[in-house]
């Protein structure tokens, strides 16, 4: 733990009470010009804190950004974001920071945090809309020992992880829309982004990452996508912690990981057959060459979606753009 | 064309005669003592070149190097290695390099080539032994318009590619042994790496590396491999181009490349199946997680070997290692 850190769980400790320079500076065995210039780098990190010659220092407020420190304070997994948490104020996107660690030999739970996201991208490179500090843009870097064509049910994994977050905070009627995308009521709050490094027998890395509308207010949401995005807080009229949230869905995701691990992937498909409501449902499906029509019959193994045509026959879909009918 | 790569083209056309410096000087528009430094960088890459005050330059020799001059010189190909050839005397690895292009954005047929690699690899994280000037190493940058499930299948079309360069150039019975290793009676003389990059439905780019033994003679090849690995050289008692085999590679490559883009799999199993001779042998195969054994069916649609086991059912193989029996 670095200095900084350790003086700030000295704050946190003592619960908003007023701790002396003097004391703190004695128990990290540090000058008191050094105390002061830590507590100047938390300041600006966004931590309120309140400073008196006579008192000393008194932690008045978290900041409301995914610092690391936060995010670890608590986070209950074993590995995801425990050892390499890499934060951005402002980034191009997520995924393409954890995809470059990933290249460079990041180990498993690596996770890449941002308050917002330049270029941030959907599948097929379509664009994310990031409002800065309003939302949740992370990535998490995997190395499952699967085979190749097993790698892309991450996203189904990924896609309950977040769901699950948000029923245990939200009471509202999230459902997950084939292949990447959490829906309220029809209209977008999350979106996942699946990529991976691949040789044909053996998977290098996958990078998931994940983008939530959080406390977006519908003035901030770009224009074009108003009508068809919503955020927690355009939901419920309530600011929600993000970092709380982050949390959440890391341990969730952690914990669906092993039993992908465990290579128990039906159970994986049952609980995201239950979030998603898909099946049994009739659709159109824009799929990259071509569009199917049918009853959606079942998730298969590979994560593929099995379409029934009128005419009986079957569809097997790896990826597309779902229409209700 | 840089300066340097004009001077030799002029060096080129005058076929071993020389040419004054001064002339150079007027041809090329600079100064003589101009003309006489680049003349340095060409000897310092390996080129042959007579100096003499009277007579000025003369051409002798052509330096053993994959240098991108000496590649693009009557290069028959459209888009492989047109645009960008990066070589590298020594680097870790052609395909670890081709990668950090790709993802950077470098475009398809962007060619990465070195005279050796510290990390020379093939399947599984094994490495590839790199004999210094005396193979080839060579990575390609493709972005195909493919289904991911259909990239591996770039791996046969490498093999395709590099067999039939080799059987243009020497009578040896080379055959591919699935999945990615080309072999003379037994021993291997070339590997395919496949590595990819991708989404669920949406291939970013796909880099096909190839490790060949050309020159290599034995006492160079490395004492844990010389039982099992092969050279040109060592078949054949003589020395080949490396710059002749690289360009009819490429040229190659891209031929069934097109084929691919345009969906004709079909030609391709078919040519893939008649220079591997593996369809109806007996094989044993050690796979990732266990052993398959049987008698190799087919090669199916997406480059998956199908096995008739013993009691009659089949199996559908991505990659292993093959041991005939």
């Amino acid at each position: 733990m670095s200095t900084k850190d350790e003086l700030l769980k000295y704050l946190r400790e003592s619960d908003g009470a007023w701790i002396s320079g003097e004391s703190l500076a004695a128990a990290l065995v540090i000058s008191r010009s050094a105390v002061w210039k830590h507590i100047k780098a938390l300041q600006e990190e966004g931590y309120e804190i309140g400073s008196s010659s006579r008192r000393g220092y008194a932690l008045r407020n978290l900041p409301d950004r995914l610092l690391p420190a936060e995010i670890r304070q608590g986070l209950k997994t074993v590995c995801f974001g425990r050892e390499t948490i890499e934060y951005y104020d402002e980034t191009d996107s997520t995924n393409l920071r954890a995809r470059a660690l990933a290249h460079d030999g990041a180990p498993e739970g690596t996770v890449v945090v941002a308050e917002t996201q330049i270029r941030g991208r959907g599948r097929r490179g379509r664009t994310w809309f990031s409002a800065p500090r309003y939302g949740i843009y992370v990535s998490v870097i995997l190395r499952p020992r699967v085979q190749p064509h097993e790698a892309p049910q991450l996203t189904l994994l990924a896609a309950i992880a977040m769901t699950e977050t948000l029923l245990e905070r939200a009471s509202l009627p999230f459902a997950i829309k084939w292949p990447n995308d959490i829906l309220v009521e029809g209209k977008k709050i999350a979106g996942i982004l699946t990529e991976m490094a691949l040789e044909m027998d053996r998977v290098d890395y996958v990078v998931v990452g994940v983008g939530l509308n959080v406390n977006t207010p519908e003035e901030v949401m770009a224009e074009e996508i108003r009508d068809i995005a919503t955020s927690l807080h355009m939901l419920t009229g309530k600011n929600f912690s993000r970092v709380d949230i982050l949390r959440g869905f890391l341990v969730k995701l952690e914990q669906y990981y092993a039993l992908f691990q465990d290579r128990q992937f039906e159970r994986i498909r049952d609980r995201w057959k239950e979030l998603s409501g898909i099946i049994g449902k009739q659709v159109k499906i824009e799929g990259l060459d071509r569009a199917y029509e049918g009853e959606v019959i079942d998730l298969d193994r590979d994560g593929f979606l099995i379409l029934k045509a009128s005419d009986g026959h079957l569809e097997r879909i790896v990826a597309g753009d779902v229409l209700y009918r």
